[in-house]
């Protein structure tokens, strides 16, 4: 059993999705966390769903005045709150916990840094962080205890951050089960501009042109489609505050792509010129190749190598095909089954590392099972 | 019981994804299937597989030489091939069976219906299909007999296709379980650039920015870019020829893409000037619209309930929770696993239907399995 790192209290500022999530993570490993929200009904319904008690005060000030002060006077201060005013409440809570470490969880890093900074903030009590999770629904009530188990947590720690700073947020982070990645502000909100920033505009984007669609197209959507424009319908009030604080970095990429789709236009618009297959062919070829550096799972993921098992839709077969994989001692990144109603067996699809592939699959015909690659 | 509409035999030239899951899906209503391919191991694949059965003759003359002529003389050819040979196998089976009406499956429909009228073949007894299905994996072992099932299937009659022609390609797409949609070609080639084609490109040049990550920015990555991307993965080479067969309806909407692209970097790259955040905004209203165009469920699928368990990164534990699963008498649909590197654990997300979700959580968890919802 790891000792919990989290020393109590803690105060989260925010309770919609993030903060709700931070606090019920922090509550399942017995932290005593405090609880604020510019909206008393967030406030309350996070407080009722066990995310915390409502903190009886807002600043050191009125918490020295109470009898147990020191229950309610937070060590941390977690800023869940949106980007826009995420500056702003942080320094509000430095100002409010002059011997607390105060964090923000929002997704550009460089702004709130600077706001900070501009104002004469405490450098050394604040870093900001960005858990890399999120779900596609907001709000109190869709805040879970395991949000953050197993997702990167960067903490963007920067020249004045004292030790102690960085080690209470790490431990923060990684109580929440979360996987701590130092970046600096700069370098973090590059990466996001490319891992999410300009993907949501993209789809965005794509998504639009359906509304050109009056001859009833959309009716015949499939997968690529749904999956390409799945984030566009993502809130644009939200995502303004975001973008308007990364919006160099993200017109950068934005430039590069909108040339790649105007060379594609060009090539498309006459596939018999010479040259013109292979720029069309060379756009695709960078795309697989940029689709396998995102790492884990990618529906199929293109870094592992996939096989097909044939089960009879007899009582105790798939039974029978899980013990015998769990005597393999292979590890088994993806399976699927699928039942194919109209044939009398179903499938299992199996995905391990492609060093492990001739070794399960030799092991499961050992096994008297019917094996495709 | 609705009767099977197709009459036996039937043909499927090309054994890959789609030849094999037509000809399981008609062998499924106890249709009689023939099967042909260029490549014999597809070819016997797809035959072991129980798609149907060789054909002996490969035209109506080979056929009449036989003892059971008529058993062997499609009444329907369906072409199941590359976009490329499309037109040039349907004119060679327009050829080979003067009595059979002939259809093909590739997913554009102006291109072939050119070839054969430029080939002077009998359109009478030609019109193109285009069921919207399909899988990430190819060959006959991906063939499902319900790969059609409740998915829209394009008919491309034209003014020379006979009512026979139009009632038995109809029968056929609806013996499959599919949705019929009347289109004409053109309409067809149209809809599959806004919806298909053009995603597919979108996915790839967003995929290829990924090559300019110096920064290990693609770790982070989240849910909303693999859903982007997830398509980027597909082969360049076919896609080659689907976009050759209708390069210009797809450079159009290509050059509306890059231009709203182009619009909001513009935008973005100072989002202080008047107007700047209303055109972010509309763009992101203008996806919001648009993404509320595509019928359906978007994302995992919404018929399955889906946990999560817990397992620690010891040597073994993997094979555990296989056997433990095994013995629970529950039809397992999806299990994913995703290993979190750096963190001393992985998690399997398990997807089962709903209303098996609480036997199998509580059998694991006497199994002693960290399980959550």
């Amino acid at each position: 059993m790891t000792p919990v790192r989290t020393v109590s209290p803690i105060l989260v500022v925010g309770t919609g999705l993030l903060g709700t999530s931070v606090a019920l993570g922090l509550r399942s490993q017995g932290v005593d966390v405090l609880l604020n929200d510019a909206s008393p009904v967030a406030l309350g319904l996070a407080a009722d769903y066990g995310a915390g008690r409502i903190a009886p005060a807002t600043s050191a000030t009125a918490a020295a005045a109470l009898d147990d002060a020191e229950a309610n006077t937070p060590k941390i201060v977690v800023v869940c709150v949106p980007p826009d005013v995420a500056g702003q409440v942080v320094m509000e809570q430095l100002t409010a916990w002059p011997d607390a470490i105060v964090t923000d969880v929002t997704s550009v890093k460089a702004a709130p840094l600077d706001y900070v900074r501009e104002h004469g903030g405490d450098l050394r009590r604040y870093l900001g962080s960005h858990p890399m999770a999120g779900r596609e629904t907001g709000g109190p009530l869709a805040g879970r205890a395991n949000l953050f188990l197993g997702r990167p947590w960067v903490i963007t720690s920067h020249a004045e951050t004292s030790v102690q700073a960085l080690q209470e947020i790490e431990g923060l982070a990684l109580d929440l089960g979360a996987t701590v990645v130092n970046m600096d502000a700069e370098a973090h909100d590059s990466a996001v501009a490319l891992i999410s920033h300009v993907p949501q505009l993209v789809s965005s984007v794509m998504a639009a042109q359906l509304l050109n669609d009056d001859a009833g197209a959309s009716a015949l959507a499939g997968g690529g489609l749904r999956d390409v424009t799945r984030i566009a319908a993502s809130d644009p009030t939200m995502w303004n505050q975001i973008l308007a604080a990364n919006g160099p970095r993200v017109a950068t990429i934005l430039r590069d792509v909108a040339s790649d789709i105007t060379e594609l236009a060009t090539a498309l618009e006459d596939m018999s010129v010479p040259g013109a297959r292979r720029i069309v062919a060379d756009h695709m070829i960078a795309g697989n190749q940029g689709v396998a550096r995102i790492p884990g799972k990618h529906g199929i993921s293109q870094t592992f190598a996939t096989f097909t098992v044939m089960i009879d839709d007899a009582p105790g077969q798939l039974a029978k095909l899980f013990s015998d994989i769990g005597e393999v001692e292979v590890n088994v990144e993806e399976l699927q089954i699928e039942h194919a109603p109209g044939a009398n067996m179903g499938l299992a699809q199996i995905s391990v590392l492609p060093e492990s592939l001739t070794t399960i699959m030799d092991e499961l015909r050992n096994r008297d099972w019917k094996v495709a690659e």
